[in-house]
């Protein structure tokens, strides 16, 4: 298979080398000139053999990149050629940049893709929706890619959308399960009764209920930085999370523990806590509790 | 080493099992004659050679049963002499126990056991506190039921509880995770873009930032019952949970989704929810908007 790529940052760049150590040939596009193979979205798009169904893959960040790249795609590319999106789009980017591709018969793939800077090594856990055709287009590409084993690989559906949806959840999941580790860790931390926190979570590893990948990075963060002093306790978030709760309100399905972990990360990038303030000001009214102020430029709160 | 062990139920038994597969003498006593080695505890005290410090690990449900069977042995052992709680005891318990045997001179080690019905195979993940010289005692055994490789064991503090506030924290994050999978479960159940949610799961289990030994118990479970439709969505809690949650009251810790799992698993519990009837009642109140009634006994609600 010869395959187009476009987008060679962090996840593309690696993916090339692994698609290409995996026998599939690929012409990757990006940018910049320094990672990139050939000059422009028209050479990419020249390179690819004619003699079977021209294949595109595109990596750029979610949003409008992603649908600038999916247009400019459709009308480069022709009937019964395929344009696939392995960044993070929203399920419902993938349904209309579908909807624009049918026009000019060119097929559509959405993939969610796993995996991060290990991927490279372990394999990139796939996810994916589209017809059953479109995938077959594909595929070769799906198996250079995914790990190795029976996992790690899903045609989730057959309606653009379905792979980049089990995407989203499996990132909602995320969250929620990273916050548990850490609230636990945080209590460990508070306490005196447990002397060594850190072996505590290592010793998790094997035979506990609890063990997971996850576990084995935050060991690995403990390992380095026993109590995280050389980090603030602030987490950004790259929308899969909004978009799993705001998708759980669509279908009334209640989502405690996801939507707490997305919130306590909205939390964390607050200076000062406008509720908290509101919280502190009723106390105040109805009790005289004492309140804090805000603490003068570079001195300490009161 | 020889080993005295009381409670031979799901643990224990396999506990037994797996010591003396790996080289240390038990002699257990249960209740139950059929799978009990002696007739009672004091022969299983007498059992064992007193050339060395006597050590008897209580393996019996926690509360009452094991602080009655602490109190016994601190009868029948002398100076030197320790006993192990392996059960699922609160970490205050644990301090009221060694104090009890300490008047007596019999030391002391709390122990939290995870791994259930898959230890007597991979092995049990054990978490301890007491001192140094009571830890040395019983290492024999901890050789013998920990997992394999590196982690698996932990001496997590050298104050009575240290153990089993790890194993609490842990069961805590259990709560939490399994929240999580589950939660992305029923949104995925709930839509029609996915088309078939368990190869969505099972294609997590590689490659993915969520693999876990949870996930791949999930996947099993999916396996037999797609829907789940055999089950009730009912589920218990065997006090760990709430432990946690008080301990993280205890030290002002914020824990929204451990705590959040666990209101979870008790409205999972309720017939009718006296909040929603309020809730209800109010909006009733203010908007006229229409309640739904209890059904007629053996009719449908309105």
């Amino acid at each position: 298979m010869h395959l187009g790529l476009v987008g060679l940052g962090k996840m593309g760049g690696n993916m090339r080398t692994r698609m290409r150590e995996h026998g599939v040939t690929v012409t990757g596009y990006d940018r910049n000139p320094e990672v990139s193979d050939v000059e422009s979205l028209e050479a990419l798009v020249a390179a690819l053999p004619t003699d079977a169904p021209r294949v595109v893959w595109v990596m750029v960040p979610a949003g409008d990149p992603t649908r600038e790249t999916v247009r400019a795609l459709g009308e480069l590319l022709g009937e019964g050629d395929l344009v696939v999106d392995g960044g993070n789009s929203r399920y419902t980017d993938d349904q209309s940049n579908a909807a624009m591709l049918a026009e000019r018969g060119v097929g559509f793939v959405d993939c969610g893709v796993s995996g991060g800077v290990w991927g490279l090594e372990n394999g990139y856990a796939l996810m994916c929706g589209g017809s059953d055709a479109d995938v077959a287009k594909v595929q070769p590409a799906f198996d250079a890619l995914r790990p190795e084993g029976d996992s790690g690989f899903v045609h989730a559906g057959q309606q653009p959308g379905a792979g980049h949806f089990a995407k989203m959840v499996h990132n909602g999941i995320e969250y929620a399960i990273m916050q548990a580790y850490a609230e636990g860790w945080e209590l460990l931390e508070a306490t005196d009764l447990v002397e060594n926190v850190t072996d505590v979570f290592d010793s998790w590893r094997e035979g506990t209920v609890i063990r997971s990948w996850l576990l084995d990075l935050l060991v690995s963060a403990l390992r380095e930085d026993t109590h995280l002093d050389q980090l603030r306790g602030y987490a950004d978030d790259s929308g899969e999370g909004r978009w799993t709760v705001e998708a759980a309100i669509d279908h009334a399905v209640p989502m405690h523990v996801i939507a707490s972990s997305l919130f306590a990360r909205f939390t964390s990038r607050q200076e000062d806590s406008p509720a908290m303030k509101a919280v502190a000001a009723m106390r105040n009214q109805f009790g005289g509790h004492a309140v804090h102020t805000p603490p003068p430029p570079g001195g300490d709160a009161s």
